[in-house]
């Protein structure tokens, strides 16, 4: 990782992304559903240009590259989101990107990291180390690497979906927001919503299997996933293990959490279909899915994070059958 | 009728309904797709509370109702969204609803009018006169028929969606909005946003078979689809012909259309769930088609309507079938 990673991520560089990311992309909408006899609101962050949250970090980690740095390129590791998030930002500002993703990655991800003009290169998830050929390939091309999560630029630039919320739930239900529920694979979002939000109840999400983070969280220490996890249709939530600048800021801030299974991430995809008609990836769904179960109480003011719409259509389809 | 509804409907009007409108619901984004080598911009109506832009007509007409018609109730008649929206501003307002439904309306929208309170009753779409059974029953119950498209508090109440594009389109653009496309059923939404942007090039689209109202800006006089249309995925345009009130502003206003098949539209369908992470119902991802297969160009401030998302999950799992 380059020297200019090695700093914590704070509230007030929150509040500057957010200033930058407002000058690019509109908020996206708070949208009302019902669930648990309240209303409770799906951020939906599926409707950013390339699909998910990833943009915000991306955009404010590569919009902060010195020219000299912009002029050696980025190297970005990632199964889909923030490879687009990465390219997206990378074209918008001119710098060469090159996405190490891995093979099974969904098509639709592929592609779209290609057509941003991004150089993808491919690894195996369950055989190969992706940070080490991510950060060798970084250190031959003299590139920055950007990582997905354990950045304090990433950190922060997720964390403006905080400020978003709050301001769109403030003006909304005339209340400060109270909780957030949101997906959780690295803990970049997770972070970066605790950074924004000081005062309201931050949860992450994960799919069953893959709980590295609840189990750090009930341990108090970092913990990996088991050695054999299993299959999960959560492309984007499948990290093995969480990184101490953003456990750093997680130990402290949450104090509940959830896991979610497969069955129920497809129903909540079904859901947010049919009742919010958003176009959800599973791994964009798990916070959904945790509070359509009950297994997250919400209150008057509670947001929760719909993170991707990043779908195959064709496996879109094989999840219909799934559920019905 | 009701002799209420004798008035034309007005720009004044469009702007009182939009300060309603404002006040009860957050402007829907405008989102940028890349379609004719240009970025165009997608209205997406379809993530309004009941999923389409009807619930803006709904809301002004049932909102400026006297005490004494609040007291009688509402009767209207729709294949689901008007419906929907009427229903829901009827349950906001504490007023009864009585719809009149096609028997084969899609069962999403017709559970979802019920789940909102009101009374349905279901008729023949082929073989009963719709305005007539409407009609009677609002004599019968002494109650206030409101037409789905020829009131015009209902065009009124649509044209906000204008409003709204149009500061949108400044805010994001820097530019007027010059063009805005939009599906076509009645004409209630095409002849609002022609009120509402009385600079803009406001071009109705439709399915193929069922383009009375293309037909009609071909003569100058309204027509009346054939006495055989063909079947169609878009139960939202099956409308048979526009009402004088209607095809007044739309003859002055519009001087391009188009028509678009089946298979574009499900094309189109495919582009939302893929590029903008939007579910779509048929009719409304009707304009969507018309700028993706060139029928209608756009220019550098081009808003398109997505106008409703209320889809059988179970009819969007036969619809990529046969796409792919």
């Amino acid at each position: 990782m380059s020297k200019t990673t090695q700093r914590n991520p704070t509230r007030e560089g929150v509040l500057a992304a957010a200033r930058k990311i407002a000058a690019i992309l509109s908020p996206t909408p708070l949208l009302p559903f019902e669930v648990q006899g309240k209303t409770a609101w799906a951020k939906a962050e599926s409707l950013q240009p390339m699909g998910a949250f990833k943009i915000r970090g991306a955009w404010h980690r590569l919009s902060d590259l010195s020219e000299a740095e912009k002029a050696n390129g980025v190297v970005a590791v990632s199964s889909g989101n923030h490879a687009q998030g990465v390219a997206w930002a990378a074209r918008k500002l001119g710098i060469a990107a090159t996405i190490v993703m891995p093979e099974d990655a969904p098509q639709v991800k592929l592609q779209r990291t290609r057509s941003y003009g991004a150089k993808v290169i491919t690894y195996d998830r369950m055989s190969e180390n992706r940070e080490a050929i991510a950060t060798s390939l970084a250190e031959e091309l003299g590139a920055t690497y950007v990582h997905a999560f354990g950045d304090p630029w990433v950190i922060e630039g997720q964390g403006t979906a905080g400020i978003e919320i709050a301001d769109q739930m403030l003006a909304l239900t005339d209340k400060p927001v109270s909780r957030i529920v949101a997906c959780c694979g690295g803990g970049g979002l997770t972070a970066g919503l605790a950074l924004a939000c000081p005062d309201a109840d931050i949860i992450p999400v994960e799919p069953e299997g893959w709980d590295d983070i609840c189990r750090s969280l009930e341990t108090g220490e970092i913990q990996n996933v088991g050695d054999n996890p299993p299959p999960t249709a959560c492309d984007a939530l499948q990290t093995f293990a969480t990184q101490p600048i953003n456990f750093a800021v997680l130990k402290e801030r949450c104090h509940e959490w959830a896991r979610v299974s497969e069955d129920e991430i497809r129903q909540a995809q079904d859901f947010a279909f049919s009742n919010l008609r958003l176009v959800t990836e599973p791994g964009g769904a798990a916070a959904l899915a945790a509070v359509l179960t009950g297994k997250v109480e919400v209150d008057d003011a509670t947001a929760v994070l719909i993170t991707g719409g990043n779908m195959d259509i064709a496996r879109w389809s094989e999840l219909i059958r799934d559920i019905r």
